[in-house]
């Protein structure tokens, strides 16, 4: 249930609201819009009976919720959610590129890497330092070495840094260095971890798992929200299906569902969507056409050696180009790629 | 294998490599690409020697092929197909919009819709006269009574009629009215009516089987080819994964990958992609960004009555909306819609 | 709607009920169970009312039937379907064991494989002589001269024919030999050719479709019965999943959750359903024992030189051993193995 | 690569190999066989050159392996793994019967189960303390007070306890009360839990993920072995499909396949299987035809009050009779049921 308060509502209604909540064994959950203070209820089995709280002073309405899902469900919050990361709005106008390798390597590599984005106006470096792995004996990623790098890169180029969590235990450290940080596909229904980072006080990039629901996906969302982080970001990177010829289907049918069923962001990751890297630029425009909110892309300098994921990570002049069609398509969707640089923008928009 | 001629070959020496074909058992493809001849040859087991070609005049080439899929391949025909509707072509520069009703309902309908989409600059309606449906207490199409109407609307109109073939015996009269001939999703591996459709002299819409893997859309496309129908266009409309919120998985990963493997045009129903209404513009939007040659959009003035499919088609305004959005990426992607009559153009491309 | 008449209740009244409801624009079934007649309503839209039967002679209840499918749900017909050819009953106490090549490949195989299994006692054989193939380039079947061998097959050591029918302009000539019309996987919704084996007069095995769902293939069943065929025997042989180590993935589900939503005999084909020759005896045993009424089985005297499905062929002698052990199984399910000579059923029975 | 010894290899020349492949910066794994020695080699990308080991004392042969599975694949070693829990082994003759509710509800349910299940002479109880819900708002289980639970019933009975662990920081507590420690589906690929059980002593339940290939379950096991425990029991209980009739569609297919690629012992799970308790009998016997090495099963005395998974568990006197078929299939198998307790074998087994 939904507790809609009038746009007159006190500070002390509202209050009154929260303490009647709790009175009757529920949880409340304050979610300001853009117009006026909504209070969603968890902690019920069944439906709870509206005239407790109608006749209270400042409600409008009490709406029962018909989704699993609560917080991150757009019953509970009609606007569309916006997450700051050091002043940058992902979810907002503006479209949010991430790039970078699928690991980090070494740190030439992601120093390297992190001049190039940044001279491209990419704000968001993504690099694995812990990569979880199919096989026990493939390449695990740098570890903490690799979160080394990562804070270095930063501290040089100002970019921000997405890098997946794989384990509750080294969460406290990988915290420390992302900005945002990962939940990986198979990771997607780990609650423990899911609960661990609601409480890590940092953004969320919650990947969907490769048969995983979009309902499933939201209920995981859920998990985090109810640890009190509203800052997640749900990734669409392909789903498991009968087709070989592709890594994955993605699944951008996902993006105008969740969309209407969420107020989170949606980005998607070509790179994984489709495991080939010539089809990286076409799957690129078609999330943004069909109303992504941003796309995280695989590059590399030199993905014949890379270490994990080559054959699906694209070149940066390749990058470039691709960025330069994305300014276009995004003029057409009423958003914007405001990449960092004057100088790349200029580059970028004249041809 | 394929025997590339030189572009000084003469015709002689393309009649003596054809000669020699047949001598050794095989069947000879005469494929005209933009610069020269290639011949392609059928019906082997296994590799051909090369020495047999390599030395005869005119030849500059003799190139094994390495896909399954030979004459719809490629490597077989480099230059994408063309296909000349009336003089329209469908896989080249401009975009084909095929809208319409699910099924043929009425009288009224049929031509109602023919008046609105001809207005809208639309070239191609969609109508089906026999549906094939799940279950044998469903409607089934008005079948002959239909194709009468279909038949009046382009009489009336000028539109072109794609329509759906549900059966050999049913073809005659189906390609004595349809511009284009459908093959269902469900009969995508019915051999007998490709074959049958592979002789009817009409181009051929293929919709990919719900589960079929785009190799095996390939294979069945070959099976048209081989007939010696090379009029085929292609169409994704979905697979059937895990995901239930959706009708289907419309798997936008296909274009880019049968581009790279095929020369023939590629469309996508976002209809039955997504299967629900409002996300069929969205979709719209991502399959040309994605690089599909077309669209093909279920469209009725009364979804909520429709005899079938009503919950995804949209209502001609919202075409007209989502046409307005095509116009504008079709630019991007150095591609046209030349929407048909001038009065519509511009009440389309001003607002 | 069914109408379930008296166990007294008399040729007229069940003429009076026929009639009345024709006279409401609808079709009666005459349904004959062990006990009493009951009388199927097709041909409605939405829910006929009661009364207009419930008070007629003869009428013990007015049931309303709340699956898609009718004719062939147990709703309709509470006792199991029993099917005979040539007196062998399909779907009884005994189960069925049919096997053989993939395809027939000429005289001598075909002749050879009929006296082999007819000393094994089996009263089944299969064989393609069309074969529906995914290239146009693969072996398509001897055609007209196979269902001559066929044909010979059975003069010879009157083993029953099951094979394969892939259009309907060659269904005459297939329903002549066949004493059992295969519907492949492929074909399990060509509705066209679903409804021409429902007037062919011959007991039909349908094979469930790659992706169908068990209530698509229990509705594409109703196609055949609502032709006036109800003799028709389901095939499950694997689905199409991620799964790729097995060429399909066997659903044995499918064998419970039929036997309670249909009356009509189920069997199984583990050679398509696990594709490794092998696999085949463990998954014979397990469909007998989820409650399957029979198998169809790949047998090939020499499997590595088969024309088509040589890797999922089991040779005769390893049929044998797996008789063995079905007749032990069929011991504990209350069912029997009846292969046909005595002198076979000793050394089958005896180690 | 794997070093097999001869049968005459003295100690000293197991130990010369096992130095031999340290010094070459690999790690070796000791495999005792029923005949002889052998040393597997992990840590290594890419071949060895066995010349490193083919003419050392005691070497028999150089193996190079082909699978990317080692430590729990035939080639490393060809005999069962058989796995004692107190003397009990399972994957031996004897088939291992699981059973319980899905969730520790209360200390009376489980106490009484445990009565129950010992009544019927099995040895293994699960029951989930900590429970991982798709919904953050559904029942969690009863967490450590289950544990206590758990002790209590094992304590009173005697019964082997399996109970799922839901994260590494609840591992330690888990792994005290447990006998044997399920991973559950969802976290097949939560890689650290994998390496923290891979060290906690105990043998592990690990359950396939809703989407793992069967390669990615014996990877998942590799990682277990790999942290030095060989005491895995891999469980089929079902992968995700389109089929939407029944909640998982279970994959008998892969007992013969992992039978064939791998050591350990199988058990299927069928009541997340098919999710539907009627269905529940029918797969157990299909699974031990298949050749599984057990079952786990859902039962409770009142499903339909059950907190989770209410409609897929069967009642103890199902079960009962579900085992004394199964005891008459053990015997065909080779295999036997020897339930524990011989006043029930009596009553199980005399009709």
């Amino acid at each position: 249930m939904l507790i809609a308060m009038k746009t007159t509502a006190t500070r002390e209604q509202i209050e009154a609201v929260k303490e009647k909540i709790f009175s009757l064994g529920y949880t409340p959950h304050v979610i300001g819009g853009a117009q006026r203070i909504a209070i969603g209820i968890t902690g019920n089995q069944g439906k709870i009976d509206p005239s407790h709280f109608i006749s209270m002073g400042g409600v409008a309405e009490a709406i029962s919720v018909s989704k699993p899902f609560k917080l991150v469900g757009r019953e509970f919050k009609p606007d569309d959610t916006e997450i700051s990361v050091n002043g940058n709005l992902i979810g907002g106008r503006e479209l949010t590129i991430i790039a970078g390798p699928c690991s980090v390597e070494n740190r030439e590599q992601i120093i390297e890497m992190a001049d190039i984005l940044t001279s491209l106006g990419i704000k968001y470096l993504r690099g694995g330092a812990f990569k979880p792995r199919t096989s026990p004996y493939s390449f695990q990623g740098l570890k903490e070495e690799g979160l080394v790098y990562l804070e270095e890169a930063r501290s040089k180029t100002g970019i921000h840094i997405i890098t997946e969590v794989r384990s509750e235990e080294t969460l406290p450290i990988v915290a420390e260095v992302a900005d945002i940080i990962q939940i990986g596909a198979r990771n997607m229904q780990n609650f423990a971890l899911l609960e661990a980072v609601g409480g890590a006080g940092k953004p969320v990039l919650l990947k969907r798992g490769n048969s995983a629901t979009i309902e499933e996906l939201l209920m995981a969302a859920e998990y985090i929200a109810h640890q009190g982080n509203p800052h997640i970001i749900l990734c669409e990177r392909g789903i498991r299906t009968f087709e070989t010829y592709t890594r994955n289907t993605l699944d951008l049918n996902a993006i105008p569902v969740i969309k209407k069923l969420s107020h989170l962001p949606v980005i998607v990751d070509p790179s994984h969507g489709i495991g080939i890297w010539d089809g990286v630029p076409p799957m690129s425009m078609a999330a943004i056409a069909a109303g992504a909110d941003g796309l995280m892309i695989e590059v590399h300098s030199n993905p014949e050696s890379a270490l994990s994921d080559g054959y699906q990570s694209i070149k940066p002049e390749r990058l470039k180009n691709l960025l330069k069609k994305i300014g276009l398509l995004a003029d057409i969707m009423n958003r914007s790629v405001n990449l960092q640089t004057n100088e790349v923008n200029e580059k970028i928009y004249t041809t």
